[in-house]
Order: structure tokens, then C-alpha cells, then sequence
């Protein structure tokens, strides 16, 4: 079983994978999928896959077989496994835990090479709908306490299948990126008694100079602090803490700010490697009015270097106001912010 | 100037280039420096670097030119503007403060192929006095928080030249990840009494499942909680929060260690790239009793990717305990400890 391992100096967590672990050799060969190899997401090969546990398809067609346009399977080599019960344990003046948590996979699309950037709108709130159905059920599981939603696309983000596909992990504990974030926004709320993301959107529609997208429910902003060149976050405009609470219309929204986003990326920079992961409040903290959910879209261009590891603060070559000039020279679905000036202007 | 920014949520500093920034096509670009092309940081090629701040060369040779074998230069595209005093600054809901600080890199040896290695011992002996010369002399500059010493040693780990160097940045602020393992070891002591790194280093040395090498001064270990394969920490087996403190006998056992770590790395695992980095104590917190200055080795093996960036927690597919074991197999200067157990024994 994986292990979940704490360090003893900051209290970070790690899973170490016990079982089936890497030998030295496992990381020199760089294993590339095939162009036209076999894939186990595609129509057809559900029998590769383990059963799914949710799926999108006509009535009529039957579980793991063909005819789904949204499928979820448990992760065929999971970073953390689903049976048991999550005991702490002590090792001298170490802390460990047994790697309890689900690892599953949502397979965007029964389409090999459409990424979310190119699907219809109506597909992306499949997948949308399917995160939401997901993360529901899970959170029914006592055992855990965070659900994390993520996509690699592209080897360079991670990815170990071209076919486009989304994760998600639920975790037994929070993780600590997501407490720095949860105490920073009530540091900031017991000082402004606002939350500090509905001030982020504030300022950013009012400045108007890092802003990619936006619609009637959410905005897509390159955050003053960006980490990385193109770091893309998309809001909900008014203040919600759980991505769980999305409306019917939210979903609508959601679907075309994100292929907006992902698409504008796309075309400026070719196609890009990236990751986005979905930060949400934690079960256990309760409606909060300081925590603000949100979609973080991090595309890799530049490597994580000495430097960054050693500080945890980053080298950014491309400052956030650039990248939205670039990016909003790409047309994308979304009205841009200044077309809808001007049309506000209009009317 | 470049700007420094802070993230209003968690805090985070972080660089922004705003002169020279990268444009979207800057990104598209692989750059390979090629083998054999024009390399400024080797001999007879003084001019092509900014003035140099630091040589060790013999008597009767001129500055910025040869017969150096240690040459310590500004970067030519520092992350940082050494001129100018740091301000700070709001916008709106912002902050900032000018790009401040200095960014040097040490020429690590005349010779373009040879990394540390496989550099004599007394040649790396040479780096670590330049690291701490150059300590000593950036703490005098009262604007300065923070010294950070690290490497990149390959493309995949951010190094844009093959000539063996390190670099130095000196910053205006502590870097969070600094101040989060100070704080971490703050919170171990008041509650033990004792520092968390010392705990590490008996309870390694007792375990003897995770250790690399060793000698009088110095152990290196793979961390229990290891974020990333193979990786390995250098800690000084008594008490020290200073680098700058090293003793002439330290900085040859820190040699031989060092060397010793990075030869095992090389040879299991083909050449892998990898960052180092040296954490020591801030200038002001004054002699720690619970801070413990270390050497951190980040092999690149995996790709860090969005499950990593959500949560800030890492999935390390190798045991430390399986990757000291590899280690072991392949011969370093350093005796290796049950070869020390065993001499040991017999006297």
C-alpha cells in the first residue's frame, strides 16, 4: 500500500509509492505513446480500463461498452488506493499514514485528439457536470477530506496518455497548499472583513490590464503575482466557496470561459504543455466567506529551476499585462472585455 | 528594473521581468547551446562576462584574464538590479517593490566538461570557499535579507549554459520557503527543545536505512519524506546555522561529501539533470538554536505536474529507503557506513 509520509520541518506531505516502485533504470527510458498506438481511453477498449463509475451514454448502451461521450474510471495505477481505513502512525520522530484515497480518470471525450481548447461547449460542460457528479459522491466517503480536480496535457505537464483526460484525488487530508491559501484569505478577511479573491476580481475589472475573459459568471484574469508567464485563473465573479454549488447556468459559463482560455493559450503559444487544477473549499471548513473557489491554469514553458526550489518564490520572464495583450490578439468564444465596453457603450 | 510582487493570498514573492520581457515566440524556441560553440565561461574568454567580483588565480596573472581556477562574475541577465535602495510600494490591493539584489555565478573550473563529480576534491574545496567568500562579502550590503547559493546542472533542471557553474542571489526579502522551514523548526523546538534537523541527522544515523555517506563533519541522507526520487540532503552532523561558519576541516569534508553524493547520483542514474541548493539562516534571526543550515539535491526524474501545483504535496514513485540502496551499490570517495560499521569493529 502507498504511504502518505509528513516532513518533519514544514509538515508537507508526500506519497511514496511503496509498491511497484521505480527502479533507477524507470527513469532513464523517456517512454513516448505512440502516434496510432493502442489507447485504453478510446471507443471500443473499455475492457483495458477498470470498470467505470460514472459514464455519459444513450439508453440502451451498456456499462464499459461503447457509446459513452463522458466516462470515469478508477486510475489503473492509482497513487493512492481506495480500500482501508486511514490510520496515523508514529516512526521514531516520524509521522506516516497508510495511502487511503480515490484516483480517478475522466475521459473528456470518446475523441482522441480533441482537447478541451477545441471541443464543442456542450462537450466541455460534460466534463464539467462530470467533475460535479464526481466530486459529490466522493464527498459522501468520510474518510476524506479534500478533493483535488487536475489536468496534464502534454508530456511536459505530466501526461502519460495523449487521449484528453482529466484527474481527480481525494485526499484524506487537506493539503497544505490549499491551508496556506485558506489561512492567507482569513488573515486577510479578519483585517478587511472582505474576501480577498472577490477583491482580486474587483480590482482586476476595474484595471482592466490583465484580464483575458469574462461572461456573466465568471472572469479569466493573469493574476499581478503570476508564477509563471501565462498563468491564467478563472473566478467566479461573485463570491462562492464551493465549485460543488455551481448552477445549471454556471456550468454554461464555466464551459466556454475555460475553452476560451485554453484556446487563446493554445494559439499564442502552439500548443503548450499545461496543467489546470480546480481549488475549492474543504468539507470540513464550511461555507466560508473568505474562500473563493477557483480554476488555476498553469501552462509550461519555462523549467522550475535551483533557484525557485530553493525559495519557493519564481523567476517570471513575461510580466502578467504582456501576457494579456498577447492572448487578446487571439479571438476566442468569449466576448473580450473591451468589445464588451464597447457594447455596453452602445446600447 | 524588474519588479518584485507579492500574491495577496498566501503571500509569495515572486520576479517579474519587466525589461527584456519574453515575448510568446521566445518560448517556442528550444535553445541547444552546441557542443563545441562559443562558451564565455571558459578561459581566454574573460571579456565576454561582466567584471569579475571574485578570482582565485596565481600571483603575477590580471584580473579578467586567464589562469584563474576559480571565477566568481555577475550574471550578464541578472534576475535582480544590483543598484538602487528596495521600496516598497502598493497598487490598489497590491504590493510591490523593486527588483533589488544581486545575481552572480560561479565559473566553477576552467575546464567546459568536468562537473563536480568528477572534479579533484581541492577543486571543489575552491567552490565552496568562493560560496562563502562571496556570503560574507553580500552580508555587509545592509539591503539584503537573503543569500541563496544554488545550481542547475543540465537543461531539464534550468541551466542555460554547459560550463560548470553555480549561482548566488542575494534578495531584498526571506523567501517563503525559507521562512516556512524556519517556522516549522521554531515550532519543533519550543515544543522539544531540541532542533529538528539534529533529530533527523541521530535518528538517520541510528536507522541506517536512508543514509548515502558520511564523514566527521557532514551526513547525507535521503529524506524520509523524500518529495522527489533520489533526492538527497547534506546536513553538517552538529549543530550549525551558518554556512558562512564552515571551519577549514568542514570545508574539505563538505568537498569530499558533496562530490561523493553527486557521483552516486551521476552514476546510478545516468547523468540525471538536477538542482542544488544550500538553505542557511537569515541574516537577522541571529544564532538559531533550532535552524539548521543543509544542502538539498533535486535530481529531475519525474515531471512535476498539476496534482503537484494543486496541492503543493509531490508523489515520489521511489522509497528513499529503496533509492539509498542503489545508491550504496555505486563506489564514492566517502566510506560508505556500514564499510565505517564494519572498520569500525575491527579496530
Amino acid at each position: 500500500m502507498p504511504e502518505l509520509r509528513k516532513d518533519p520541518v514544514i509538515g508537507r506531505w508526500v506519497i511514496i509509492a511503496t509498491e511497484r516502485a521505480k527502479r533507477p533504470s524507470a527513469y532513464l527510458q523517456k517512454s513516448e505513446q505512440k502516434k496510432g498506438g493502442f489507447c485504453p481511453f478510446c471507443e471500443g477498449n473499455e475492457k483495458h480500463t477498470p470498470p467505470e463509475v460514472l459514464s455519459y451514454r444513450p439508453g440502451g448502451t451498456k456499462r464499459d461498452e461503447s457509446g459513452w461521450w463522458i466516462r470515469v474510471v478508477p486510475n489503473k495505477f492509482p497513487a493512492l488506493q481506495v480500500e482501508g481505513q486511514p490510520k496515523r502512525m508514529g516512526l521514531g520522530m516520524y509521522d506516516k499514514m497508510n495511502g487511503i484515497g480515490a484516483h480517478e480518470v475522466v475521459i473528456e471525450t470518446p475523441d482522441h485528439e480533441t482537447s478541451i481548447a477545441d471541443l464543442p461547449v456542450k462537450q466541455v460542460e460534460e466534463v464539467i457536470w462530470a467533475y460535479r457528479d464526481r466530486s459529490i459522491d466522493l464527498r459522501k466517503d468520510k474518510r476524506f477530506q479534500y478533493i483535488l480536480i487536475f489536468k496534464n496535457h502534454g508530456r511536459e505537464a505530466g501526461a502519460t496518455l495523449d487521449h484528453p483526460h482529466s484527474q481527480l484525488i481525494a485526499l484524506p487530508i487537506v493539503p497544505k497548499r490549499v491551508q496556506e491559501e485558506l489561512a492567507g484569505a482569513e488573515k486577510y478577511y479578519q483585517y478587511k472583513e472582505r474576501c480577498v479573491f472577490c477583491d482580486i476580481v474587483n480590482q482586476e475589472m476595474h484595471d482592466h490590464v490583465r484580464v483575458v475573459a469574462e461572461n456573466d459568471t465568471f472572469v479569466s484574469i493573469l493574476p499581478f503575482a503570476s508564477r509563471f508567464p501565462f498563468e491564467t485563473w478563472i473566478l467566479p465573479k461573485e463570491h462562492e466557496c464551493y465549485f460543488n454549488d455551481l448552477q445549471k447556468n454556471g456550468v454554461n459559463d464555466l464551459a466556454r470561459i475555460l475553452k476560451t482560455s485554453l484556446k487563446k493559450i493554445k494559439y499564442t503559444l502552439n500548443d503548450p504543455a499545461y496543467n489546470f487544477l480546480i481549488h475549492t473549499t474543504p468539507f470540513e471548513t464550511g461555507a466560508s466567506p473568505y474562500y473563493h473557489w477557483h480554476i488555476e491554469v498553469i501552462p509550461k514553458l519555462t523549467s522550475v529551476a535551483g533557484f525557485e526550489w530553493g525559495t519557493g518564490f519564481y523567476i517570471n520572464p513575461t510580466p502578467p499585462e504582456d501576457a494579456a495583450r498577447y492572448l487578446s490578439e487571439v479571438s476566442g468564444e468569449e466576448a473580450m472585455p473591451h468589445v464588451v465596453e464597447m457594447e455596453a457603450t452602445q446600447h
